[in-house]
């Protein structure tokens, strides 16, 4: 806002497609051995979203780590994405932050660069009042129209209904990215408030039973055809069940550790982590590539699930 | 450690004097109308810490919402801090993250600068496995003495037992800032691991009870001379019954928020926030008036405890 | 390079395509009163430009006061321009530093979001030898297509012959911003260097008689379709010398000091400097509204020139 | 000044004092072979300083490559250099900029972290109006004490006389460090303005002929015992003139390249240049040698002088 810049209404996607995106993916950030941004394996899962339907992908989530990212690393991701794809799919910035101040200036420059929309989280770790709560969204959701994130898993504070109620109000409110459960979305959509499952293995039956608009996914990162079937297809609880080994294996550890895994196993991404995130464990591995072979022709690209060694992932913990 | 400075053992303290500091304050960071930091304030603050009987302080704490401040705001304050005052009480610099790598480079400069020792939080929000706990902890412990932080309703994540058995055995560990009670601690300081309470309303037994070293305290911000007899005296069930219902009313909404409104009402900071905290409401601002009144001769530098009006506070989302 | 994006050779821009755009403007930045960007009033000069014919755009040159931006704020400002008028003009990224690893990490980042070649000055201020600027220039060519900008008044330190003959054999090299005048440029394009004037006194005669490409310019930012007319048009001296009295105002102090005070008599820029720059004198605001009126319908936007008071204006010293 | 700070009468030296300093080193910083800071090698050479007589230091001046350094890096090494030596010699901060917001911002955080002076430049590069020099240094002065710094075969842009002469009535203006010669220092001091040498050459006239304080020194590096000799003892034209071609090979190409080889050769630093520098070219280094080895016992720490062979150096592009 203080950048007095193009308005949201402005941007190619209004906001009632935003609203309505069935499967959008939380997309994972490949490294190089330097532990900087691997963008040409970035790329490459980003052209096999588009192509099996993917709708939108969270640049920077909890899943992309921009928890791990410098803010300057970040607003280029934004815009990279924005840049090669943003005509083809929905780019949603986490520029939320638990700092306000940092929330409002990545939230400022990704709508400068045009990004479609944010997603801002509640302020984790330092907590605030519910008082702080509405002050901290008033002024995200001024910058521009967002997703507003609920995980009291990793927040360690939970988005009271109350808040969500007023949040809603607001032009600029998508939706709940919701990890509470289907009870809650429910409970919101009844009363017209727009939702996203944030957790996988509930996906199907929030989007065909609880009204939710669809998911913001980890697991479509793997078999997003799968994914988009699920969501902008009939209900198909056949396939949801056949997934819920693979998605409780992916949360196994706290993601996106099995999903990173998953990927460099797969071939898709160079074998490094940025701490404090580190391969399963060789026994989580072999147990991965068991659930992970039989998806194989879903996996876009994957030509092999290999079973790594631990000598063979980089761990780097300054880049 | 990349830096190749000056080893942690050429600072003026030993490690056996840190483990054993009784007191130590979870320090307030006051602020100006600008949302920059208020350095006078600050330093008055810290005078009376000293003069009345406090061991050390963690700078940007929590409670000295460091996760609201850039890193070049929070390395400035540890070094002016140990400029002005590290002669006269131990200065420990909260250069932990949740990205391992911020936490490296920040610790790393802390050290440079001469704190004494660094405050380690484990990954919150992000979250990580029990090997990536190890890994960021064997990253960050390298690079000199640190307090090991566990607090899971803040981090969603607690630290299990056996890997804090482990971390106790490096020796930069001097010991745990233990959140989740006097059981925990007690099985902990039976077993030779340090450590400090990090709840106010717990910390006489703790130190009196539970074998603690002492507390790392937001209260005493306000009554540093109160929990130097508490800490530094025998035990004093007394003493620590009658700051009750003051500690329960500092806890009322997410710490910080409660002790900065007590300072603001004292006298002893400016009427700021940095969003997303905000002050207490009116109602919550009289029980405390009428809980501060009583102890005011123990609260250094206030002169009057006064109802501020919401029209005083100014809050700051850019700084 | 380190980030492994996509090459240069995928934009939509070929590299002889950017060697022959013959009029390239170093656009102003615009600032709102508080310091920050004003994108409303750049994207109006920006359409400006494009609608007069303008070929490219250096974003955050000196013109632009890059070295008054924070990395972070030039990185966007360049994803800002190639967002919303990237296919439609030349985007050229003032990427370079006298700072290598600046250079570098820049330069990286504009190519990663889409910028179409980098502006690469030698290290002005801390200069070095010419073993230095051949290693610094083979660095930053290593990145992408690159104009090298020779300013020795700025800079402190000529890029001599020898060094330009050897850049100008890399595959990356589009040409040189020439400001030591046109007997050089006409030796330089005699050898097949390719230039553009860096002096807009002398861009006529460059373009008409020394060989050069055109002209990165400063005056077109006020009158963009008067030098498209002497740069994609056929000779035309009497023009050129029509401007020569507002070409010596506009450099009547150190750009873009004086071009600043044009735009904010124009009321195409608000009247906010960011310090070390202030505004003309109020003699040299008179003599340069006497030069600026009878070229009125020439400044796309402008509807009145108004010789503006001292106190009109905002001098920003911390943004 | 915004950060309400100790004011800069509270530190430990007085303005007096530091007025009168003769000797001054600008500091070498040495580098590690992943291109960070070596502060073992930095903390001996000042070691080395303070036991040879020196009274005070820059740090991060252009000898020091102050502007190859993130702002972090350089207010660490300032707090570093305060917090080891303060107490022994005069820590003076190049928080000097050609951006005013950086310029400021720096210097404020040096004054907090106890620095005792700023040197300040004018606006490389960018330059800027004589009103505009003068907004610049009145802004930064108002900071806290400050050398003010005039080399424009590196700026760019002359300080001229009636400037010098306004900012010399400022209270925390402490002289000029001039490097255009001794008979302006001449004429400077005549009027009562303090003023250093910067140009090592001249510095034996300047001090025992020109009336100036002393020398900025980049020599002193290397020999300070002699520098020494040459500024706090009687006037000893013999000593300087016998170090006359040292000096000359010293400034042979752009400093510090010939500073930092002449340190590696020594073994006082590793062989290790951040771009856009680079060594010295055999044939130089070997003229290098001849001129060191007479010194040999005048350089502290140095053993012996080895001409390197190219391959022993590393080049640091990004760090």
């Amino acid at each position: 806002a203080l950048l007095s810049s193009a308005t949201p209404a402005q941007t190619s996607k209004d906001a009632s497609s935003l609203r309505k995106t069935a499967l959008i993916t939380a997309v994972k950030t490949p490294y190089l051995p330097n532990g900087k941004f691997d963008l040409v394996a970035y790329d490459a899962l980003l052209e096999a979203q588009i192509s099996n339907g993917v709708g939108g992908v969270i640049v920077g989530g909890t899943t992309g780590e921009g928890h791990l990212m410098s803010w300057d690393e970040h607003i280029m991701l934004i815009a990279h994405t924005i840049h090669s794809f943003g005509d083809r799919l929905l780019v949603i910035g986490n520029t939320g932050s638990n700092s306000t101040s940092e929330a409002l200036h990545a939230t400022e420059q990704g709508f400068a660069i045009g990004m479609h929309a944010a997603l801002q989280i509640n302020p984790y770790y330092g907590k605030t009042s519910h008082a702080g709560l509405r002050a901290h969204f008033a002024a995200a959701l001024a910058e521009g129209p967002a997703i507003v994130y609920n995980v009291p898993g990793r927040t360690g504070q939970d988005i009271p209904d109350d808040v969500v109620a007023d949040l809603a109000a607001h032009p600029n409110f998508l939706g709940m990215k919701e990890c509470t459960g289907n009870k809650r979305i429910a409970a919101y959509t009844s009363r017209g408030v727009n939702c996203w499952s944030g957790n996988d293995d509930e996906a199907h039956d929030a989007r065909h039973g609880a009204g939710a608009a669809g998911v913001i996914s980890v697991t479509s990162n793997l078999v997003p055809g799968l994914f988009n079937t699920l969501m902008n297809g009939p209900a198909n609880p056949e396939l949801a069940a056949s997934l819920d080994e693979l998605i409780k294996w992916l949360f196994c550890e706290p993601n996106p550790i099995a999903l990173n895994t998953a990927l460099m196993m797969c071939g898709l991404a160079q074998p490094v982590f940025r701490l404090p995130y580190v391969p399963l464990s060789r026994a989580q591995r072999e147990r991965g590539a068991a659930l992970l072979r039989p998806l194989q022709q879903h996996i876009p690209g994957c030509r092999e699930v290999r079973v790594m060694e631990d000598s063979e992932f980089k761990l780097v913990g300054r880049y």
